[in-house]
């Protein structure tokens, strides 16, 4: 009925809790050490119908994802564990199925702070632009608010 | 830092589980008998700088949502609940956290099959088409096939 149908499965379950049938783990970002304890999955993508990717990211407990900005917005929706992120200039606890939005250009990151992993749903652009990080300045700039110096990580 | 600031918050929490701080619970259609106990919430929308409306859907016990077709696709994750969906010709059982994805074109149908309400985040484009209602004809040859015959309502 549809080409669609050729890319995505109708349905796809979980042989475990948040690992999907059919739904690789990668790698979150290559040769890069500006993160900690971080993998990705694309839940739905390319060919889908739909101008974005939905990706699942889960951060190991004690781990961090890159603070990074960009001109690209996150949907994000938090699905399992505890932690918090820096938005901006604000660091947000966060529980299951809070949502964040990062705005253009925000810097941001996301912490798994206790037991479990944090694991979240990020909407993004098929088509977007490149992580930037922060240039010395910047960081000095971003963390001169100390609850924000203590919370990042690079 | 950027105009999308304005529109949405950083972070909306729970003041209870799956009911978020800023989100309103919208009716899931208007002057319409196809649907049962159905309620919509808007969890990302336009504004975002995404292409993309990020819906949540809850299904009371007993209820269903609009058996109907469109030339935009969805991208489904279940949030809470079990339940079960028509997607094409397949029922598919449903629990929290599993992906269904809905082709363009193909009948659809989401029910909540248990004690407790069926949640589910459903990602469609901004710009989209309208659902179509089967025909008679068109639900005669969709229920030619018993397991879906007992699984459908309207």
């Amino acid at each position: 009925m549809s080409d669609l149908r050729a890319t995505t499965d109708a349905h796809r379950g979980q042989p475990e809790p948040f690992r999907w049938e059919g739904v690789d783990e990668l790698a979150y970002k290559e040769h890069d050490t500006t993160f900690r304890g971080v993998t990705r999955r694309v839940l739905f993508g390319a060919g889908d119908g739909q101008a974005v990717e939905v990706r699942y990211f889960e951060v190991a407990p004690g781990g961090w994802s890159t603070l990074e900005h960009h001109g690209h917005t996150h949907q994000v929706v938090v699905l399992r564990g505890s932690g918090a992120c820096l938005v901006e200039d604000r660091v947000i606890p966060l529980a299951p199925h809070d949502l964040v939005f990062v705005p253009a250009w925000a810097w941001h990151q996301f912490r798994a702070t206790g037991d479990e992993p944090l694991g979240f749903q990020c909407i993004v652009p098929l088509d977007r632009d490149r992580p930037a990080l922060p240039t010395d300045d910047e960081f000095a700039a971003l963390t001169a608010d100390p609850a924000v110096a203590d919370f990042v990580r690079r």
